[in-house]
Protein backbone atom coordinates (compact mmCIF):
# COMPACT_ATOMS: atom_id res chain seq x y z
CA UNK A 1 0.00 0.00 0.00
CA UNK A 2 2.81 2.40 0.92
CA UNK A 3 4.47 1.82 -2.47
CA UNK A 4 1.14 2.47 -4.19
CA UNK A 5 0.63 5.60 -2.12
CA UNK A 6 4.06 7.01 -2.97
CA UNK A 7 3.75 6.07 -6.66
CA UNK A 8 0.38 7.78 -6.85
CA UNK A 9 1.75 10.79 -4.95
CA UNK A 10 4.49 11.09 -7.59
CA UNK A 11 1.94 10.89 -10.42
CA UNK A 12 -0.19 13.56 -8.74
CA UNK A 13 2.84 15.83 -8.31
CA UNK A 14 3.90 15.39 -11.94
CA UNK A 15 0.37 16.24 -13.09
CA UNK A 16 0.30 19.39 -10.94
CA UNK A 17 3.69 20.41 -12.39
CA UNK A 18 2.26 20.12 -15.90
CA UNK A 19 -1.07 21.80 -15.17
CA UNK A 20 0.44 24.71 -13.27
CA UNK A 21 2.82 25.79 -16.05
CA UNK A 22 -0.21 27.47 -17.67
CA UNK A 23 -0.46 29.82 -14.69
CA UNK A 24 2.83 31.65 -15.34
CA UNK A 25 5.42 32.67 -12.79
CA UNK A 26 3.71 35.37 -10.70
CA UNK A 27 3.39 35.19 -6.93
CA UNK A 28 -0.02 33.49 -7.06
CA UNK A 29 1.21 30.81 -9.48
CA UNK A 30 4.28 30.23 -7.30
CA UNK A 31 2.11 29.98 -4.21
CA UNK A 32 -0.24 27.52 -5.95
CA UNK A 33 2.74 25.29 -6.74
CA UNK A 34 4.13 25.64 -3.23
CA UNK A 35 0.82 24.87 -1.52
CA UNK A 36 0.12 21.77 -3.63
CA UNK A 37 3.55 20.24 -3.03
CA UNK A 38 4.03 17.50 -0.44
CA UNK A 39 1.44 16.14 1.93
CA UNK A 40 0.28 12.58 2.20
CA UNK A 41 -2.00 12.76 -0.88
CA UNK A 42 -4.52 10.52 0.85
CA UNK A 43 -7.47 12.19 -0.89
CA UNK A 44 -5.89 11.89 -4.34
CA UNK A 45 -4.91 8.30 -3.59
CA UNK A 46 -8.53 7.53 -2.66
CA UNK A 47 -9.68 8.85 -6.05
CA UNK A 48 -7.09 6.81 -7.95
CA UNK A 49 -7.62 3.65 -5.91
CA UNK A 50 -11.43 3.71 -6.07
CA UNK A 51 -11.16 4.44 -9.81
CA UNK A 52 -9.10 1.21 -10.15
CA UNK A 53 -11.80 -0.60 -8.22
CA UNK A 54 -14.30 0.52 -10.85
CA UNK A 55 -12.01 -0.15 -13.84
CA UNK A 56 -11.67 3.55 -14.67
CA UNK A 57 -8.64 4.59 -16.75
CA UNK A 58 -5.90 5.84 -14.41
CA UNK A 59 -4.86 8.76 -16.65
CA UNK A 60 -8.43 10.06 -16.55
CA UNK A 61 -8.72 9.59 -12.79
CA UNK A 62 -5.63 11.75 -12.30
CA UNK A 63 -7.70 14.87 -13.09
CA UNK A 64 -10.19 14.56 -10.21
CA UNK A 65 -7.36 13.21 -8.00
CA UNK A 66 -5.50 16.50 -8.50
CA UNK A 67 -8.82 18.34 -8.21
CA UNK A 68 -9.45 17.11 -4.67
CA UNK A 69 -5.81 17.74 -3.71
CA UNK A 70 -6.14 21.34 -5.00
CA UNK A 71 -9.33 21.76 -2.98
CA UNK A 72 -7.64 20.35 0.13
CA UNK A 73 -4.58 22.58 -0.40
CA UNK A 74 -6.81 25.69 -0.68
CA UNK A 75 -8.48 24.81 2.62
CA UNK A 76 -5.10 24.49 4.36
CA UNK A 77 -3.80 27.81 3.01
CA UNK A 78 -6.89 29.66 4.25
CA UNK A 79 -7.04 27.67 7.50
CA UNK A 80 -3.46 28.73 8.32
CA UNK A 81 -4.22 32.48 7.92
CA UNK A 82 -3.69 34.72 10.99
CA UNK A 83 -7.45 35.37 11.18
CA UNK A 84 -8.10 31.61 11.22
CA UNK A 85 -5.73 29.10 12.92
CA UNK A 86 -2.71 31.41 12.62
CA UNK A 87 -0.18 28.69 11.85
CA UNK A 88 3.37 29.45 10.70
CA UNK A 89 4.30 25.90 9.80
CA UNK A 90 2.69 23.36 7.46
CA UNK A 91 4.30 20.11 6.32
CA UNK A 92 7.49 21.37 7.99
CA UNK A 93 7.61 24.48 5.78
CA UNK A 94 6.57 28.12 6.32
CA UNK A 95 2.88 28.61 5.51
CA UNK A 96 1.96 30.64 2.41
CA UNK A 97 1.16 33.87 4.28
CA UNK A 98 4.51 33.61 6.10
CA UNK A 99 6.53 32.90 2.96
CA UNK A 100 4.66 35.55 0.93
CA UNK A 101 1.98 37.67 2.65
CA UNK A 102 -1.67 37.47 3.67
CA UNK A 103 -3.07 38.95 0.44
CA UNK A 104 -1.17 36.37 -1.61
CA UNK A 105 -2.38 33.58 0.69
CA UNK A 106 -6.02 34.66 0.25
CA UNK A 107 -5.60 34.73 -3.54
CA UNK A 108 -3.64 31.45 -3.68
CA UNK A 109 -6.43 29.71 -1.76
CA UNK A 110 -9.08 31.28 -3.97
CA UNK A 111 -7.26 30.28 -7.15
CA UNK A 112 -6.75 26.72 -5.88
CA UNK A 113 -10.47 26.36 -5.24
CA UNK A 114 -11.19 27.48 -8.83
CA UNK A 115 -8.47 25.10 -10.05
CA UNK A 116 -10.17 22.21 -8.25
CA UNK A 117 -13.35 22.75 -10.27
CA UNK A 118 -11.35 23.21 -13.48
CA UNK A 119 -9.65 19.86 -12.90
CA UNK A 120 -12.76 17.84 -12.04
CA UNK A 121 -14.61 19.16 -15.11
CA UNK A 122 -11.68 18.82 -17.52
CA UNK A 123 -12.64 16.85 -20.66
CA UNK A 124 -9.50 14.69 -20.29
CA UNK A 125 -10.87 13.57 -16.90
CA UNK A 126 -14.14 11.66 -16.68
CA UNK A 127 -15.13 10.64 -20.21
CA UNK A 128 -18.86 11.28 -19.79
CA UNK A 129 -19.94 14.92 -19.46
CA UNK A 130 -22.77 13.99 -17.07
CA UNK A 131 -20.16 12.48 -14.75
CA UNK A 132 -17.97 15.58 -14.95
CA UNK A 133 -20.98 17.76 -14.06
CA UNK A 134 -21.81 15.38 -11.20
CA UNK A 135 -18.21 15.46 -9.90
CA UNK A 136 -18.35 19.27 -9.81
CA UNK A 137 -21.79 19.43 -8.19
CA UNK A 138 -20.92 16.90 -5.49
CA UNK A 139 -17.54 18.56 -4.85
CA UNK A 140 -19.19 21.97 -4.53
CA UNK A 141 -21.60 20.55 -1.94
CA UNK A 142 -18.83 18.74 -0.04
CA UNK A 143 -16.60 21.83 0.04
CA UNK A 144 -19.09 24.58 0.77
CA UNK A 145 -21.29 25.96 3.51
CA UNK A 146 -23.07 22.63 4.05
CA UNK A 147 -19.82 20.62 4.09
CA UNK A 148 -16.20 21.53 4.79
CA UNK A 149 -16.70 25.26 5.34
CA UNK A 150 -19.59 24.56 7.72
CA UNK A 151 -17.27 22.28 9.72
CA UNK A 152 -14.59 24.97 9.81
CA UNK A 153 -17.14 27.54 11.01
CA UNK A 154 -18.35 25.20 13.76
CA UNK A 155 -14.72 24.64 14.74
CA UNK A 156 -14.10 28.39 15.07
CA UNK A 157 -17.34 28.90 17.00
CA UNK A 158 -16.30 26.09 19.37
CA UNK A 159 -13.16 28.03 20.33
CA UNK A 160 -15.17 30.79 21.97
CA UNK A 161 -18.12 28.69 23.13
CA UNK A 162 -18.72 28.87 26.91
CA UNK A 163 -18.88 25.07 27.24
CA UNK A 164 -16.85 22.44 25.33
CA UNK A 165 -18.61 20.51 22.55
CA UNK A 166 -20.25 17.16 23.19
CA UNK A 167 -19.18 14.00 21.37
CA UNK A 168 -22.18 14.34 19.06
CA UNK A 169 -21.36 17.96 18.21
CA UNK A 170 -17.71 17.21 17.56
CA UNK A 171 -18.67 14.28 15.33
CA UNK A 172 -20.95 16.57 13.28
CA UNK A 173 -18.19 19.18 13.11
CA UNK A 174 -15.63 16.67 11.84
CA UNK A 175 -18.05 15.06 9.40
CA UNK A 176 -18.06 18.47 7.69
CA UNK A 177 -14.54 19.67 8.27
CA UNK A 178 -12.62 16.61 7.09
CA UNK A 179 -15.26 13.96 6.38
CA UNK A 180 -17.00 15.59 3.43
CA UNK A 181 -13.89 15.80 1.23
CA UNK A 182 -12.74 12.30 2.18
CA UNK A 183 -16.14 10.91 1.25
CA UNK A 184 -16.04 12.82 -2.03
CA UNK A 185 -12.58 11.39 -2.78
CA UNK A 186 -13.54 7.83 -1.87
CA UNK A 187 -16.70 7.90 -3.95
CA UNK A 188 -15.12 9.63 -6.97
CA UNK A 189 -14.05 6.29 -8.49
CA UNK A 190 -17.58 4.93 -8.20
CA UNK A 191 -18.95 8.13 -9.73
CA UNK A 192 -16.46 7.88 -12.62
CA UNK A 193 -17.34 4.23 -13.16
CA UNK A 194 -21.07 4.90 -12.77
CA UNK A 195 -21.14 2.37 -9.93
CA UNK A 196 -22.93 2.13 -6.57
CA UNK A 197 -21.73 4.85 -4.17
CA UNK A 198 -23.05 3.15 -1.03
CA UNK A 199 -20.17 0.82 0.01
CA UNK A 200 -17.53 3.51 -0.52
CA UNK A 201 -19.69 6.08 1.28
CA UNK A 202 -19.87 3.81 4.33
CA UNK A 203 -16.13 3.09 4.10
CA UNK A 204 -15.18 6.75 3.84
CA UNK A 205 -17.44 8.00 6.62
CA UNK A 206 -15.83 5.58 9.06
CA UNK A 207 -12.36 6.30 7.60
CA UNK A 208 -12.81 10.08 7.82
CA UNK A 209 -13.82 9.94 11.46
CA UNK A 210 -10.97 7.55 12.31
CA UNK A 211 -8.61 9.92 10.50
CA UNK A 212 -9.75 12.85 12.64
CA UNK A 213 -9.56 10.87 15.89
CA UNK A 214 -5.98 9.91 14.99
CA UNK A 215 -5.24 13.61 14.30
CA UNK A 216 -6.40 14.38 17.83
CA UNK A 217 -4.27 11.53 19.17
CA UNK A 218 -1.22 12.86 17.29
CA UNK A 219 -1.93 16.37 18.62
CA UNK A 220 -1.43 14.92 22.12
CA UNK A 221 1.27 12.30 21.53
CA UNK A 222 3.32 13.79 18.66
CA UNK A 223 6.10 16.36 18.62
CA UNK A 224 6.21 19.30 16.20
CA UNK A 225 9.45 18.22 14.50
CA UNK A 226 8.00 14.83 13.47
CA UNK A 227 4.48 16.07 12.73
CA UNK A 228 5.65 19.08 10.68
CA UNK A 229 3.19 21.49 12.28
CA UNK A 230 2.40 22.84 15.75
CA UNK A 231 1.01 20.24 18.19
CA UNK A 232 -0.74 20.41 21.54
CA UNK A 233 -2.67 23.48 20.43
CA UNK A 234 -6.14 22.04 21.04
CA UNK A 235 -5.35 20.82 24.54
CA UNK A 236 -3.67 24.14 25.39
CA UNK A 237 -6.77 26.00 24.19
CA UNK A 238 -9.04 23.78 26.32
CA UNK A 239 -10.92 22.65 23.20
CA UNK A 240 -12.97 19.48 23.27
CA UNK A 241 -11.35 16.77 21.15
CA UNK A 242 -11.99 13.06 20.76
CA UNK A 243 -9.11 12.54 23.21
CA UNK A 244 -10.47 14.95 25.81
CA UNK A 245 -13.91 13.35 25.53
CA UNK A 246 -12.96 9.67 25.26
CA UNK A 247 -9.50 9.63 26.85
CA UNK A 248 -6.41 8.53 24.91
CA UNK A 249 -7.17 4.81 25.15
CA UNK A 250 -10.85 5.35 24.44
CA UNK A 251 -10.06 7.45 21.36
CA UNK A 252 -7.66 4.81 20.06
CA UNK A 253 -10.23 2.06 20.61
CA UNK A 254 -12.91 4.07 18.81
CA UNK A 255 -10.56 4.67 15.87
CA UNK A 256 -9.79 0.92 15.67
CA UNK A 257 -13.47 0.07 15.72
CA UNK A 258 -14.18 2.59 12.96
CA UNK A 259 -11.37 1.12 10.86
CA UNK A 260 -12.94 -2.34 11.26
CA UNK A 261 -16.27 -0.91 10.09
CA UNK A 262 -14.55 0.78 7.14
CA UNK A 263 -12.93 -2.50 6.09
CA UNK A 264 -16.20 -4.43 6.45
CA UNK A 265 -17.95 -1.95 4.17
CA UNK A 266 -15.69 -3.04 1.31
CA UNK A 267 -16.44 -6.78 1.52
CA UNK A 268 -18.42 -6.65 -1.74
CA UNK A 269 -15.23 -5.79 -3.61
CA UNK A 270 -13.33 -8.88 -2.34
CA UNK A 271 -9.54 -8.89 -2.75
CA UNK A 272 -9.64 -5.85 -5.03
CA UNK A 273 -10.19 -3.67 -1.96
CA UNK A 274 -7.06 -4.87 -0.12
CA UNK A 275 -5.23 -1.60 -0.67
CA UNK A 276 -8.12 0.51 0.62
CA UNK A 277 -8.31 -1.70 3.70
CA UNK A 278 -4.57 -1.25 4.24
CA UNK A 279 -5.06 2.50 3.89
CA UNK A 280 -7.65 2.42 6.66
CA UNK A 281 -5.18 0.58 8.92
CA UNK A 282 -2.44 3.05 7.96
CA UNK A 283 -4.62 5.98 8.97
CA UNK A 284 -4.61 4.94 12.62
CA UNK A 285 -0.98 3.80 12.69
CA UNK A 286 0.46 7.03 11.27
CA UNK A 287 2.29 9.46 13.56
CA UNK A 288 2.15 12.53 11.25
CA UNK B 1 -33.93 48.08 -19.83
CA UNK B 2 -34.04 49.45 -16.29
CA UNK B 3 -37.37 47.68 -15.66
CA UNK B 4 -35.90 44.45 -17.02
CA UNK B 5 -32.80 44.87 -14.86
CA UNK B 6 -34.80 45.42 -11.69
CA UNK B 7 -37.24 42.58 -12.48
CA UNK B 8 -34.31 40.23 -13.07
CA UNK B 9 -32.59 41.50 -9.91
CA UNK B 10 -35.74 40.62 -7.94
CA UNK B 11 -35.87 37.12 -9.49
CA UNK B 12 -32.19 36.59 -8.64
CA UNK B 13 -32.77 37.73 -5.06
CA UNK B 14 -35.79 35.45 -4.64
CA UNK B 15 -33.77 32.50 -5.97
CA UNK B 16 -30.92 33.21 -3.54
CA UNK B 17 -33.43 33.39 -0.69
CA UNK B 18 -34.72 29.93 -1.61
CA UNK B 19 -31.32 28.35 -2.22
CA UNK B 20 -29.74 29.72 0.94
CA UNK B 21 -32.36 28.30 3.32
CA UNK B 22 -30.53 24.96 2.99
CA UNK B 23 -27.46 26.50 4.63
CA UNK B 24 -29.05 27.03 8.04
CA UNK B 25 -28.73 30.06 10.29
CA UNK B 26 -25.07 30.06 11.39
CA UNK B 27 -22.73 33.02 10.90
CA UNK B 28 -21.45 31.73 7.53
CA UNK B 29 -24.99 31.24 6.19
CA UNK B 30 -25.98 34.72 7.43
CA UNK B 31 -22.89 36.21 5.81
CA UNK B 32 -23.62 34.42 2.54
CA UNK B 33 -27.09 35.97 2.49
CA UNK B 34 -25.77 39.39 3.45
CA UNK B 35 -23.02 39.37 0.80
CA UNK B 36 -25.34 38.29 -2.01
CA UNK B 37 -27.96 40.96 -1.28
CA UNK B 38 -28.11 44.16 -3.32
CA UNK B 39 -25.75 45.24 -6.04
CA UNK B 40 -26.60 46.00 -9.64
CA UNK B 41 -26.84 42.32 -10.69
CA UNK B 42 -25.32 43.19 -14.05
CA UNK B 43 -23.61 39.80 -14.35
CA UNK B 44 -26.79 37.88 -13.51
CA UNK B 45 -28.78 40.10 -15.88
CA UNK B 46 -26.28 39.31 -18.66
CA UNK B 47 -26.87 35.59 -18.13
CA UNK B 48 -30.66 35.96 -18.17
CA UNK B 49 -30.70 38.35 -21.13
CA UNK B 50 -28.31 36.33 -23.32
CA UNK B 51 -30.31 33.20 -22.40
CA UNK B 52 -33.42 34.96 -23.78
CA UNK B 53 -31.47 35.77 -26.94
CA UNK B 54 -30.83 32.03 -27.38
CA UNK B 55 -34.39 30.95 -26.45
CA UNK B 56 -33.26 29.29 -23.22
CA UNK B 57 -35.90 28.77 -20.52
CA UNK B 58 -35.67 31.62 -18.01
CA UNK B 59 -36.21 29.41 -14.94
CA UNK B 60 -33.22 27.31 -15.97
CA UNK B 61 -31.06 30.36 -16.69
CA UNK B 62 -31.69 31.60 -13.15
CA UNK B 63 -29.28 28.95 -11.80
CA UNK B 64 -26.15 30.15 -13.64
CA UNK B 65 -27.34 33.75 -13.15
CA UNK B 66 -27.20 33.24 -9.39
CA UNK B 67 -23.98 31.26 -9.85
CA UNK B 68 -22.11 34.20 -11.38
CA UNK B 69 -23.57 36.57 -8.76
CA UNK B 70 -22.34 34.23 -5.99
CA UNK B 71 -18.90 34.16 -7.60
CA UNK B 72 -18.87 37.94 -7.88
CA UNK B 73 -20.03 38.32 -4.26
CA UNK B 74 -17.23 36.01 -3.03
CA UNK B 75 -14.65 38.14 -4.87
CA UNK B 76 -15.97 41.31 -3.22
CA UNK B 77 -15.95 39.81 0.29
CA UNK B 78 -12.31 38.71 -0.08
CA UNK B 79 -11.30 41.91 -1.91
CA UNK B 80 -12.59 43.99 1.01
CA UNK B 81 -10.48 42.11 3.62
CA UNK B 82 -7.92 44.14 5.61
CA UNK B 83 -5.06 42.23 3.94
CA UNK B 84 -6.50 43.14 0.52
CA UNK B 85 -8.26 46.47 -0.21
CA UNK B 86 -9.22 46.99 3.44
CA UNK B 87 -12.65 48.49 2.75
CA UNK B 88 -15.22 49.08 5.49
CA UNK B 89 -18.11 49.93 3.21
CA UNK B 90 -19.70 48.03 0.31
CA UNK B 91 -23.00 48.93 -1.34
CA UNK B 92 -23.47 51.45 1.47
CA UNK B 93 -23.29 48.75 4.17
CA UNK B 94 -20.49 47.52 6.46
CA UNK B 95 -18.37 44.90 4.74
CA UNK B 96 -18.59 41.28 5.97
CA UNK B 97 -15.39 41.38 8.05
CA UNK B 98 -16.59 44.60 9.72
CA UNK B 99 -20.09 43.27 10.45
CA UNK B 100 -18.77 39.86 11.61
CA UNK B 101 -14.99 39.27 11.67
CA UNK B 102 -12.15 38.34 9.33
CA UNK B 103 -12.40 34.58 9.84
CA UNK B 104 -16.10 34.68 8.95
CA UNK B 105 -15.36 36.82 5.89
CA UNK B 106 -12.75 34.33 4.65
CA UNK B 107 -15.20 31.44 5.12
CA UNK B 108 -18.18 33.32 3.62
CA UNK B 109 -16.11 34.05 0.49
CA UNK B 110 -14.92 30.46 0.30
CA UNK B 111 -18.46 29.10 0.69
CA UNK B 112 -19.80 31.51 -1.95
CA UNK B 113 -17.22 30.30 -4.45
CA UNK B 114 -18.30 26.69 -3.81
CA UNK B 115 -21.93 27.79 -4.10
CA UNK B 116 -21.22 29.33 -7.51
CA UNK B 117 -20.11 25.94 -8.84
CA UNK B 118 -23.03 24.20 -7.18
CA UNK B 119 -25.45 26.56 -8.92
CA UNK B 120 -23.94 26.37 -12.42
CA UNK B 121 -23.90 22.55 -12.30
CA UNK B 122 -27.36 22.16 -10.76
CA UNK B 123 -29.56 19.77 -12.78
CA UNK B 124 -32.42 22.30 -12.71
CA UNK B 125 -30.12 24.72 -14.56
CA UNK B 126 -28.84 23.86 -18.02
CA UNK B 127 -30.77 20.84 -19.27
CA UNK B 128 -27.82 19.12 -20.98
CA UNK B 129 -25.11 17.73 -18.68
CA UNK B 130 -22.36 18.56 -21.20
CA UNK B 131 -23.42 22.21 -20.98
CA UNK B 132 -23.42 22.14 -17.18
CA UNK B 133 -19.89 20.69 -17.21
CA UNK B 134 -18.86 23.35 -19.73
CA UNK B 135 -20.37 26.15 -17.63
CA UNK B 136 -18.35 24.96 -14.62
CA UNK B 137 -15.10 24.51 -16.57
CA UNK B 138 -15.34 27.93 -18.21
CA UNK B 139 -16.31 29.59 -14.94
CA UNK B 140 -13.36 27.96 -13.13
CA UNK B 141 -11.01 29.31 -15.80
CA UNK B 142 -12.57 32.80 -15.74
CA UNK B 143 -12.43 32.97 -11.94
CA UNK B 144 -9.03 31.47 -11.18
CA UNK B 145 -5.34 32.16 -11.48
CA UNK B 146 -5.53 32.77 -15.22
CA UNK B 147 -8.58 35.05 -14.96
CA UNK B 148 -10.05 37.12 -12.14
CA UNK B 149 -7.56 36.14 -9.42
CA UNK B 150 -4.66 36.85 -11.79
CA UNK B 151 -6.11 40.34 -12.36
CA UNK B 152 -6.45 40.90 -8.61
CA UNK B 153 -2.83 39.79 -8.07
CA UNK B 154 -1.61 42.17 -10.80
CA UNK B 155 -3.65 44.92 -9.17
CA UNK B 156 -2.00 44.31 -5.79
CA UNK B 157 1.46 44.13 -7.36
CA UNK B 158 0.79 47.45 -9.12
CA UNK B 159 0.30 49.16 -5.76
CA UNK B 160 3.92 48.63 -4.76
CA UNK B 161 5.45 48.79 -8.26
CA UNK B 162 8.12 51.53 -8.61
CA UNK B 163 6.53 52.91 -11.80
CA UNK B 164 2.80 53.19 -12.64
CA UNK B 165 1.33 50.68 -15.11
CA UNK B 166 1.10 51.43 -18.81
CA UNK B 167 -2.22 51.50 -20.66
CA UNK B 168 -1.48 48.04 -22.06
CA UNK B 169 -0.70 46.62 -18.62
CA UNK B 170 -3.79 48.12 -17.04
CA UNK B 171 -5.93 46.76 -19.88
CA UNK B 172 -4.52 43.24 -19.29
CA UNK B 173 -5.10 43.63 -15.56
CA UNK B 174 -8.73 44.66 -16.02
CA UNK B 175 -9.38 41.98 -18.65
CA UNK B 176 -8.70 39.53 -15.83
CA UNK B 177 -10.01 41.36 -12.80
CA UNK B 178 -13.46 42.33 -14.11
CA UNK B 179 -13.48 41.29 -17.77
CA UNK B 180 -13.28 37.52 -17.36
CA UNK B 181 -16.46 37.20 -15.27
CA UNK B 182 -18.37 39.65 -17.47
CA UNK B 183 -17.44 37.65 -20.55
CA UNK B 184 -18.48 34.43 -18.83
CA UNK B 185 -21.83 36.00 -17.90
CA UNK B 186 -22.46 37.40 -21.38
CA UNK B 187 -21.61 34.12 -23.11
CA UNK B 188 -23.54 31.90 -20.66
CA UNK B 189 -26.76 32.26 -22.66
CA UNK B 190 -25.01 31.18 -25.86
CA UNK B 191 -23.44 28.25 -23.99
CA UNK B 192 -26.84 27.22 -22.62
CA UNK B 193 -28.41 27.50 -26.07
CA UNK B 194 -25.43 25.77 -27.72
CA UNK B 195 -24.99 28.84 -29.94
CA UNK B 196 -22.01 30.77 -31.32
CA UNK B 197 -20.02 32.45 -28.52
CA UNK B 198 -18.17 34.87 -30.79
CA UNK B 199 -20.58 37.88 -31.02
CA UNK B 200 -21.24 37.89 -27.27
CA UNK B 201 -17.53 37.47 -26.54
CA UNK B 202 -16.76 40.58 -28.60
CA UNK B 203 -19.66 42.46 -26.98
CA UNK B 204 -18.60 41.55 -23.46
CA UNK B 205 -14.91 42.30 -23.88
CA UNK B 206 -15.73 45.84 -25.00
CA UNK B 207 -18.44 46.13 -22.33
CA UNK B 208 -16.15 44.91 -19.54
CA UNK B 209 -13.44 47.40 -20.39
CA UNK B 210 -15.96 50.25 -20.69
CA UNK B 211 -17.36 49.20 -17.33
CA UNK B 212 -13.93 49.44 -15.71
CA UNK B 213 -13.15 52.79 -17.32
CA UNK B 214 -16.43 54.13 -15.96
CA UNK B 215 -15.49 52.77 -12.52
CA UNK B 216 -12.29 54.81 -12.72
CA UNK B 217 -14.30 57.86 -13.82
CA UNK B 218 -16.68 57.42 -10.87
CA UNK B 219 -13.71 57.04 -8.50
CA UNK B 220 -12.71 60.58 -9.52
CA UNK B 221 -16.10 62.25 -10.02
CA UNK B 222 -18.37 60.48 -7.51
CA UNK B 223 -18.91 60.97 -3.79
CA UNK B 224 -18.92 58.13 -1.26
CA UNK B 225 -22.54 58.69 -0.16
CA UNK B 226 -23.88 58.20 -3.72
CA UNK B 227 -21.44 55.48 -4.75
CA UNK B 228 -21.87 53.45 -1.56
CA UNK B 229 -18.16 52.79 -1.09
CA UNK B 230 -14.96 54.80 -0.61
CA UNK B 231 -13.94 56.91 -3.63
CA UNK B 232 -10.76 58.73 -4.67
CA UNK B 233 -8.62 55.90 -3.28
CA UNK B 234 -6.77 55.16 -6.51
CA UNK B 235 -5.85 58.77 -7.18
CA UNK B 236 -4.77 59.24 -3.56
CA UNK B 237 -2.57 56.15 -3.82
CA UNK B 238 -0.95 57.45 -7.03
CA UNK B 239 -2.14 54.33 -8.90
CA UNK B 240 -2.36 54.37 -12.66
CA UNK B 241 -5.99 54.32 -13.83
CA UNK B 242 -7.64 54.87 -17.18
CA UNK B 243 -8.32 58.44 -16.01
CA UNK B 244 -4.72 59.10 -14.98
CA UNK B 245 -3.46 57.69 -18.28
CA UNK B 246 -6.06 59.11 -20.68
CA UNK B 247 -7.39 62.13 -18.77
CA UNK B 248 -11.05 62.42 -17.76
CA UNK B 249 -12.28 63.41 -21.22
CA UNK B 250 -10.06 60.85 -22.90
CA UNK B 251 -11.32 58.07 -20.63
CA UNK B 252 -14.94 59.04 -21.29
CA UNK B 253 -14.32 59.09 -25.05
CA UNK B 254 -12.66 55.67 -24.92
CA UNK B 255 -15.59 54.27 -22.93
CA UNK B 256 -18.06 55.66 -25.50
CA UNK B 257 -16.09 54.16 -28.36
CA UNK B 258 -15.99 50.77 -26.62
CA UNK B 259 -19.76 50.91 -26.09
CA UNK B 260 -20.23 51.56 -29.81
CA UNK B 261 -18.07 48.53 -30.56
CA UNK B 262 -20.05 46.45 -28.04
CA UNK B 263 -23.34 47.42 -29.72
CA UNK B 264 -21.97 46.72 -33.21
CA UNK B 265 -20.95 43.22 -32.14
CA UNK B 266 -24.62 42.36 -31.57
CA UNK B 267 -25.88 43.34 -35.04
CA UNK B 268 -26.42 39.68 -35.97
CA UNK B 269 -29.15 39.47 -33.33
CA UNK B 270 -31.16 42.40 -34.77
CA UNK B 271 -33.85 43.94 -32.53
CA UNK B 272 -33.61 41.08 -30.03
CA UNK B 273 -30.37 42.61 -28.73
CA UNK B 274 -31.90 46.03 -27.94
CA UNK B 275 -31.77 45.45 -24.19
CA UNK B 276 -28.11 44.41 -24.23
CA UNK B 277 -27.29 47.51 -26.26
CA UNK B 278 -29.17 49.65 -23.72
CA UNK B 279 -27.19 47.93 -20.96
CA UNK B 280 -23.94 48.93 -22.65
CA UNK B 281 -25.11 52.56 -22.80
CA UNK B 282 -26.23 52.36 -19.17
CA UNK B 283 -22.76 51.19 -18.09
CA UNK B 284 -21.17 54.48 -19.08
CA UNK B 285 -24.02 56.69 -17.88
CA UNK B 286 -24.19 55.21 -14.34
CA UNK B 287 -22.84 57.20 -11.40
CA UNK B 288 -22.56 54.31 -8.90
Amino acid sequence: MKTGLSQDAARIQAHFDTVLTAFGTGAVAQGMGYATRGGKRIRGFLVLETARLHDVDGARALWPACGIEALHAYSLVHDDLPAMDDDDLRRGQPTVHVKWDEATAVLVGDALQSLAFELVTHPEGAERADIRADLALSLARAAGGQGMVLGQALDIAAETAPIPLTLEEITTLQAGKTGALITWAATAGARMGAGDLEPLTRYSKALGLAFQIQDDVIDVTGDAATVGKAVGKDAAAGKATFVSLLGLDGARAEARSLVDAACDALSCYGDKADTLQQLARFVISRQT
